[in-house]
């Protein structure tokens, strides 16, 4: 149960098919799942205060997956618990006219974290590599100059992520990527509780089952997209998300490790506030 | 011990001298108040997935006080909990040179929550009628049109902020107001305490005891701003906020409140989506 396991190596040598959806033999109950979850809520809630104060990083999660994987409620599970004022959350949905006007980075790029905080996309710039691979059709509403070639642009777009990341993680920034690996048959048991489940219908439409469709051109783009942009300094991990207590606990413990390795510390006072501490406590006691 | 006994009037008769800074006698041990918290906080959790869902209300918490009333520690402790997706706090310090070529509303503006979720604004446009008004100077940076005339420019920023505010609550956003009203001589401590611990230190600078100086014109420019801008549609509430643990629940009960009189509802799935449920389910489970 070593969420390191998940890693993605950065040589290219991932294969989709042999990357696990359940978990391994041997875990916990969904109790002790749980209570080790509230454990790492807590950290978390340490962890980013004291990044707060520190000041000089910031951390970006990164979540993507198929539909009814499970990153909403992941995001919920893990997050909750720490202070909103330190953490915020962005879903990237259909990009807008205004947003088609920019290049395919520069939405998110307005809404990445500042120092101190963590910043979480749910979907991001990699649905470029993704649902528009799937549906190059969509490329056309995007302006873009020249003849588009459909057997270059997914690597440049690679190349675009990988050197924004690299630019993101050397000024301060620690990049952390999930994908939530569901299989096709959990996606597909979720979809029926979400058709059978009068509460839950809200969250489903047809588009839903049609994209289930392309599952096979979907995997494969995953995989390149994964290969590519998988690095030191901003690695994907493939969580296994069909059980989901499981999969937050992974996701949890993820963030944990790699906010602790940022060593942040709170500050000492400021050198010019400490020469006047005396003084100030001086004319506090003695007003009046 | 009901919160809204704390709402202020919207007839401009409250009286700041009259507002008490503590809680009433018999109040619940802190072991009480803080499971009674804890309480509120799930409540939150649980309106705030539903303001989510029925997306027809956004939600905005102002709060104002002066240093180390506990602003900070107020939205830590009632929002912990909230999915973070759901809730997005902004802090708002000195203007920036961009922000100060805009009109005073306009910064705080383009970071107002969108449907279904809550937005904190900590410290907020009101500062305009605050430490503006205690330091007049300020104005000079703003670059405002004509001569400033010092008598009338403070009743036209209500003016606007009422209006503002109106046009909000009427397009669907609940807009609650909080004032936490700390003692003069419960500040004096909280500086002494980040004065002689070290791990607070980072927190205190010596413009905090020169603010400290102006008291009674911060709680005069306080009086007047609370009176006009206190409305049924965008109401002020003056917490004590001598005692945190009380100063907290306070503030809870009230959001809960807020969010509750919305009545929001889960959707229906939509009927376009609902004709199709049967073929849909059907497709899934003959697949293969």
């Amino acid at each position: 149960m070593k969420h390191n396991n998940y890693r993605i190596p950065f040589d290219g040598s991932f294969k989709l098919e042999k990357s696990p959806t359940g978990p391994a033999n041997d875990i916990p109950s969904d109790k002790k799942l749980k209570k080790l979850l509230a454990e790492a809520n807590d950290k978390l809630y340490k962890l980013q205060r004291c990044l707060y104060a520190h000041n000089r990083h910031a951390v970006l999660l990164v979540f993507q997956a198929m539909d009814a994987a499970g990153k909403d409620s992941t995001i919920r599970h893990v997050m909750r618990g720490v202070n909103p004022a330190g953490c915020q959350v962005f879903a990237f949905k259909q990009p807008s006219k205004e947003e088609l006007e920019h290049d395919f980075l520069w939405r998110s790029t307005t809404r990445l974290p500042e120092r101190g905080r963590i910043g979480i996309f749910n979907r991001s710039y990699y649905e470029e590599t993704l649902v528009v691979r799937v549906h190059p059709e969509y490329l056309s509403s995007q302006n873009l100059p020249g003849d588009v070639d459909l057997k270059t642009i997914w690597h440049k777009r690679f190349q675009s992520i990988r050197e924004h990341e690299s630019h993101l993680a050397s000024n301060g920034t620690k990049i952390i990527k999930f994908w939530l690996n569901v299989s096709k048959e959990e996606q597909k048991q979720r979809f029926l509780q979400r058709i059978d489940n009068p509460e839950k219908n809200w969250k489903f439409s047809k588009t839903d089952v049609k994209e289930r469709g392309h599952w096979n051109e979907y995997m494969s783009a995953y995989q390149e997209m994964l290969n590519e942009t998988s690095r030191a300094n901003a690695p994907w991990f493939a969580i296994p998300a069909d059980n989901k207590p499981y999969a937050r606990l992974m996701v949890a413990n993820t963030i944990v490790e790699a906010i602790e390795s940022l060593d942040c510390k709170y500050p000492e006072a400021l050198e010019e506030n400490r020469v006047h501490f005396d003084g100030m406590k001086q004319q506090l006691l003695l007003e009046d």
